[in-house]
């Protein structure tokens, strides 16, 4: 739930007086989450919600709402700032304000982690490491979740991926240069149902990555609810926490289970050479 | 109905020399819009009409024959501007040259406004509130009409968003950088019509935004008048100018009726620290 | 037919080295058009074909084809040159240059016209008329033929319009900045097949506008065909080159039918003033 | 195959820290290549990979592992490098350099070539010449595979186009500049299906170009291993690495077949003028 963290740090200067952008995003907490928190009532589902600092900070009424139906909140940057775009001292102070926040705020440090932009870089994994967190869910090396093994410590990775995003489909958000064609709610959905038929055949794991203020949305969220109906009613499911789901795959792989294992750092160093024109490049 | 406003605002040097967006900009006005009469006459809607003052200047026997079949005209710009854009002492100029023109041409103030680009500002909200504007729709903060509280005033908010906009269906206009890749009628209006349901269905607002120059092209509007004809023969619809149905909201308010509000201006200043870089930013 | 002019007017520098536009383009000359050719023959159609005079001196063999035909062969620029971004000397240079060509090889001044990227000024319309043009074929602003009065002369406008041309559904050239996510054929083509409808119904005019290297692909134009051949069948309907259908529509006029008329120059100089910083602009 | 060759090569400063498309690219060789070959090999097929020489190096249990099964593996250059942004020298280094890593890990020259984003120049077709490949797959001038005709020698073009390619559906990929709004599995897989259907009544060439980390995801290819399921049980369908195909119609073409001959080079220089400007552009 990034609510209206996308306009400001999209436009630092002038973000604050863009209205259309701000209540775009305030749509999220306010009305969709709402929404969405009494459909999982109603169907006794417990989800994860990402959220950023600032975020919480703004809308306090939300996050008291999602926690006291039972749903994890987890770490999602302090106001939606990209890693890769910010060095590691700062990305680390902002992703540490973020951890007092959630604190503060829950009670808690959260046991998992998306990356604005699901831009993880080293330094991040090196922080969630450092901090204990169970599990990030932005890398996308695999359809189920898998370990990352790094120097300092491991962690796993529930993965997501773009055809299971709602971006693509429903963002239409010039600001950010993020310029959707935007699809009816049925054509952009069907990508998530096929997606689930998938994995349920599979027996694996269909993360649906869904923003409140984008399938929150009135007409996309009821064919949402129509959807977790009939397959709750017909279907042998499971939901749950990414937090209960990765000490599920932690159980299992303590009681001998295979669960694939990423080892990282992935590279020391840059793979490719700068030209002279800082422009094209060349392999090293 | 922005006819040719849009090329003249984006290419202000040789905007005019620009046939091709020209003639399809003036296609609103002086093909589609006496077709999207004829339906609604024919269906005995009275529907809201948001034009740049610019265009109406342009296109009096347009306005001439809204206005004769009783439907409104809101406050849409002088020539398109962004409000975003342009200095508060600038965006009030041209507000208020634009209210001077509906004054002329319709014989009275407007009373809703729509921002250009959906781009309100704090100040543009300060202008409606002087200019004792009853609703503003542009902005995105519910699925239903809401209460904007300032300091200096109120007024109603009917919200528009993008899955019920014919912006990204249909609109493929490089010259203002927007390339969508333009849809089948069928499938690019199937969006609206969804939304309908789910609003019917929910009891609330359906409020599609179509561009005549977009929406009332033959094969488009032939959908959108059978599907007008089948909701008003077997659905108990009621349809309106939105200052009616801001009448309407603001009566069952005053009945003592729960309508949300927000409270502006909701941020005094920047959200994010600019870098020095002026490109990546951190939150404050 | 473009064929690989495009890329040669996109990248002037290195265009003639970049095999694989070069040879998208060439796929329309050389294998879409025979195929299109043997259908019209077949069923005894008549068409329209615009093309720059350099791929026409490119490709002789098509045009010949073309020609042997019964074909229209219009005036489409010399090397696809966009006439809003040359000066009018330079545009007038180009223009004729091509007349030369189309005049050596069909032995006729061509009748229309059609600019490219539908990037008409009013020095073309200055131009067609100089040159006695019957019709130019690039400008929106009505569903059927409609004349264009200049203080110089006149001629019929036959419009286009983008829910009527393959470019949105079907072009992916990143060199020209048109990346659109290629449709499937069926999707991509039922646009066309439903704006025909629309026009059949209202006793219209329906222009496809297929680029042979786009709509002449094996997959699409199967079924094209077979949608010819379904209507042909099914349907009372006129196809003919475009300068028959405007001498129709002129003979129409001369016996005393209505046909709308547009007045041109639109503008005489700029409607929107330039800011200092050349970029944000204010009605003037 | 790309792998994680993208990322590298479009951000060469920071590619190597920015794990996102690192991994998704890594989704690739690790998890989406197994299940290909699982596909293939148990409905019996062989198919050629077009693999970055870096990738190889990366990933060479992926690279054994397809050759295990008796698949074909094409050049496709060293680090995904365009060969259309480097110089000459620097293009034949990276050549060779990825002809070395070929020879070590496979024991044999390749026989085709696939130019990263198809984009060939006519150096690039003399190193091809000159190194003996018998085919190249990246331009578009036919449906079928015809002859390429050069002053140095000769060599078969196997064409693909944007039609059959799975970039336009499903690449989400901002780093590298290429934002497609990601379709649906069934809505972005039916474009290669009717592609299938096309091409097989005409009784020609189907292939598909298939990144392994794009249509090698779970829910897309389920369908296409139900699809290629469908095919082979109801179609008399011939599948084969494209070096089979290509010697089976050179051997056509030895018995005294038709096979269509492009001549290069096509240009020796540039077809178009630059203006000073450096921008707009006149025909030559």
């Amino acid at each position: 739930m990034d609510a209206d963290s996308l306009i400001h740090i999209a436009r630092p200067r002038d973000g604050f007086n863009r209205l259309y952008p701000i209540t775009m995003g305030r749509y999220g907490p306010t009305v969709a989450v709402p929404r969405i928190l009494e459909t999982y009532r109603r169907l006794g589902l417990k989800q994860s919600f990402f959220i950023p600092a600032w975020t919480m900070q703004q809308y306090p009424d939300t996050v008291e709402a999602i926690l006291r139906d039972g749903h994890e909140i987890g770490h999602h940057g302090f106001l939606h700032e990209d890693p890769t775009t910010i060095a590691q001292p700062e990305q680390r102070h902002w992703f540490e304000r973020a951890l007092q926040v959630h604190q503060r705020m829950t009670g808690r440090k959260p046991a998992g982690y998306r990356a604005p932009v699901y831009n993880v870089t080293q330094g991040t994994v090196d922080l969630l490491v450092e901090h204990g967190f169970s599990y990030d869910s932005s890398l996308m090396a695999d359809d189920v979740p898998y370990l990352m093994k790094t120097p300092a410590g491991e962690l796993f990775e529930v993965p997501p991926h773009w055809g299971n995003d709602d971006w693509p489909a429903f963002a239409h958000f010039e600001e950010i240069g993020y310029m959707m064609p935007v699809r009816s709610p049925s054509i952009g959905l069907s990508a998530f149902f096929e997606e689930f038929e998938a994995h349920y055949e599979a027996g694996g794991l269909w993360m649906p990555v869904w923003h409140p203020f984008l399938t929150g949305r009135l007409a996309r969220w009821r064919l949402v609810e129509a959807f977790l109906e009939r397959i709750l009613a017909n279907h042998n499911v499971w939901f749950a926490p990414l937090a209960e789901i990765v000490a599920h795959v932690d159980a299992f792989r303590r009681g001998g289970g295979h669960v694939r294992v990423e080892n990282l750092p992935y590279y020391d160093g840059p793979v490719a050479l700068m030209t002279n024109r800082g422009q094209a490049a060349s392999p090293l």
